[in-house]
């Protein structure tokens, strides 16, 4: 299965922390993002605290600190120098300067299943890089981010199709 | 956002119907995976029906017909007819042969959220074309999923890291 690469964010503790998942997606239409993480993992009890948590993109110039976040724990190693971290007054949880994309979830559900705790989180604030802006619209091959399909990272590659075209597209050559 | 691409099949009214989704990923480490479909939708009647669910991963080649199924309700246009399916005796969903994987999904539990039904389903059957394995292994390179980030699809592009290894060498390199 392949799945984003992205980083949480939270603050443990009064520090910055960091933990790198493949468990971060939609759920519905809402500007809403789950992340799902185990119970003991540090990041848990952070964003159990304070009720927000971060999701941060990184690039490619980001992969090896990010393989590091989904190896060591917040527990045994104090990661809030990692990155930059900054902060939104809509809630308390660093986000990561050094990537594209930051957004920032207010937890508004906690479905526990076989030991992880599923956060779901409604995006109160979204920072994007102009960087990685075209026309004032994200540009995903500008922002390049990372996807995960062991044992590898990927960056994107070809564009080999546009949402919602082809298929009207192909709707329209089968003359319905 | 950035998602994976897939197709989920299910039968309704005793035929095959597929759904094109990027709300689809992992919840914890159990073989398991979820689809999140509003609750109107064509193929979330034909799961609640059976309690099953499949899971495709289409390559470039069928970007188009992908594309075509989440443009299309199976309430106005009959989609059996779009791939050749195939059946596993552990459930009754129908999987796409020119899918390169194939995961057959028993739910297990459906979560309501804003119009939609979320769906955890074990994974109770995984095929793999040969094609897709290197020394019996899934090879990302060769399956090639596309991955959905609007206004796009892509194929995955170079590899920019090594999952639990990049992380343990920079660990190594802080001396940790």
């Amino acid at each position: 299965m392949l799945f984003p690469t992205i980083l949480v964010g939270a603050d443990v503790n009064g520090r910055p922390n960091y933990c790198t998942v493949g468990a971060c997606g939609v759920v519905n239409l809402e500007p809403m993002l789950y992340v799902s993480l185990k119970e003991t993992h540090y990041t848990t009890t952070g964003i159990k605290a304070s009720g927000f948590f971060s999701v941060n993109l990184p690039s490619p110039d980001l992969a090896e600190k990010t393989d590091f976040c989904g190896v060591v724990s917040g527990k045994t190693t104090d990661k809030s120098e990692l990155f930059i971290p900054f902060y939104d007054e809509a809630g308390r949880a660093p986000m990561i300067q050094e990537c594209p994309i930051n957004m920032l979830c207010k937890v508004t559900q906690t479905i526990l299943l076989s030991g992880f705790a599923m956060f779901l989180g409604e995006i109160v604030a979204v920072y994007a890089d102009e960087k990685g802006l075209t026309d004032g619209q994200i540009d995903p091959v500008k922002i390049n981010p990372m996807v995960m399909m062991y044992p590898s990272y990927f960056e994107l590659g070809k564009v080999v199709g546009t949402v919602f075209k082809d298929g009207n597209d192909y709707k329209k050559s089968l003359g319905i």
